[in-house]
């Protein structure tokens, strides 16, 4: 087995290639043909820590993924990142170990933010005013570079809960030829514009239903695990489409389980990106639908972006 | 994080710290003070194999282990073993990678193994007339070699389904310092052994009750997953005293299943080995009781094994 370091892996991953897996991997898991045994999960309350192992093997691949990430939140007083993580790429046919990926969770960004421009390709509005970034970490970073390719809009809206967070942010998203609004409150994102991305790590709503246009398009990617929300679940039931990457994950603890738990939304309107990737329905209607995409994360991304990372290294 | 070898992890592991190790996992197992998210498995069966991952967090450890073990059955025509794994040991304070042990599954072996130590430490007859293994494969040796701390007893009687099998295994039981009868038929272990080892991975019973002679204890290893029996559900419900390693495991999968099954046994009966350790409930105490201790294997024993060999690596 080789070790693959975050540079390495970085220099050799083909995005557009790691774009059409993603497409194929979402396809396969909502037809049923990924095994994706139960996510391990740790708590380390002491350390203010968890862990999570996400292992996938769609079927008929040469390999199958194990997926170890971190979250260690006071790992910053110690001068060390506070996420962390690693792939192991197993062969499916001999079961030896092929590649230690020590990518340090940057693939599960990738294949986040990848998640993004795949679920825009198929929503985002014929004409996008200016997209509208709800976060400024560096998921909310990524989600907006990887939009590039879906919209020729170079307007953007971002609210971040600092000014500084803000600046940042601006500076990133100037370096990439956007023109930047900051604000300082999430309604006027959600005013101004139309294709919009929410990636924070909230715990409570940050768009009001009131303040979304019709014809709006919102992915969501915040809510990962139990407790965390983006949307006021009065919007998330409002929307006219729902995308949901895992029925049943979404259902659990993703954006969408407030609006169920609380008998605003039908569990039968929600609808499986696999199944909308394979043309099973269709993509955005009437361009006065809000469409919402409510993406949690599913072990099958980590199955097919560690592939192509094993892929291109092994050459 | 480094990684560390087979040749490296052998000579540095010190057995008897294990061994208490995995005595104070299995209370703490026991008393609820472990972490055991559930066990991930992949079914691969175009390539005739299989994969489990098992983690585990003592709570308190400086550490948390995830282990991957895989068995692939056509591998040795491949010039590969069928059964290969490693350990990752992981920081519980920080989250960060400490140790990779590529062990190829030697560490579950020895944990296994020291198991059925740890077991016939409290349950093994005060006077054993003769040790009786059932299987001659890598368990059924390692099995044996681990008792002689426990018993002055030299004698051994083994049963395999081959006959090569068996006088490789007269080889090695020898070279222990053991007088080695073999036989081709298993009613002869249970009749002469009283301190009985099964080891196999066997689908169907291959101790009868009817052969087993009061006063003998019988550890049964064998059945790790469903589909997997050594005894005769009739001999399981017939002991007077039933140790598992999990109460979950064992009624699921472990031997005991097929009895709890078929109704002969009341799931009130199982007694925790770790609750045994700890002190809750008495070990052997009639020299004619018939003891049983299923065992399949729990992520604690491997959490337990993979700190020992880190610390023992590290320094």
């Amino acid at each position: 087995m080789k070790r693959y370091e975050l540079d390495a892996i970085k220099a050799s991953l083909d995005l557009d290639l790691v774009e059409r897996m993603l497409v194929e991997g979402f396809k396969a898991y909502s037809a049923g043909q990924v095994q994706v045994p139960p996510v391990q999960t740790f708590q380390f309350p002491r350390a203010n820590g968890d862990c999570c192992i996400k292992s996938a093997y769609l079927e008929g691949s040469e390999v199958f993924v194990v997926k170890l990430s971190s979250g260690f939140y006071d790992n910053p007083g110690r001068g060390l990142p506070s996420n962390d993580g690693l792939m192991l790429v197993l062969s499916a046919t001999t079961g030896q170990p092929l590649a230690l990926l020590s990518d340090r969770g940057w693939l599960t960004s990738v294949r986040t933010a990848l998640a993004g421009r795949i679920v825009a390709r198929q929503l985002a509005p014929r004409e996008v005013r200016a997209i509208g970034i709800v976060g400024t970490g560096s998921q909310a970073r990524l989600q907006l570079e990887y939009l590039m390719p879906v919209t020729d809009c170079r307007e953007v809206l971002v609210w971040g809960r600092g000014e500084a967070q803000r600046e940042d942010y601006r500076t990133f998203a100037e370096g990439l030829g956007f023109r930047v609004r900051t604000v300082a409150d999430p309604r006027a994102v959600a005013q101004e514009a139309n294709l919009i991305v929410t990636a924070t790590p909230s715990r409570e709503p940050l768009l009001r239903s009131e303040w979304v246009r019709p014809g709006t398009h919102i992915t969501a990617v915040g809510a990962d695990c139990a407790g965390k929300q983006e949307l006021e679940p009065a919007l998330v039931a409002r929307a006219d489409r729902i995308i949901v990457d895992s029925v049943s994950q979404c259902s659990a603890y993703g954006e969408v389980c407030h609006a169920l738990g609380a008998g605003l939304l039908e569990p039968s309107r929600l609808q499986a990106l696999g199944a909308l990737l394979a043309g099973q329905g269709e993509a955005r209607g009437d361009e006065d639908e809000i469409t919402l995409a409510d993406l949690t994360g599913v072990a099958v991304q980590d199955a097919q972006i560690g592939y192509c990372a094993y892929m291109a290294l092994r050459q």
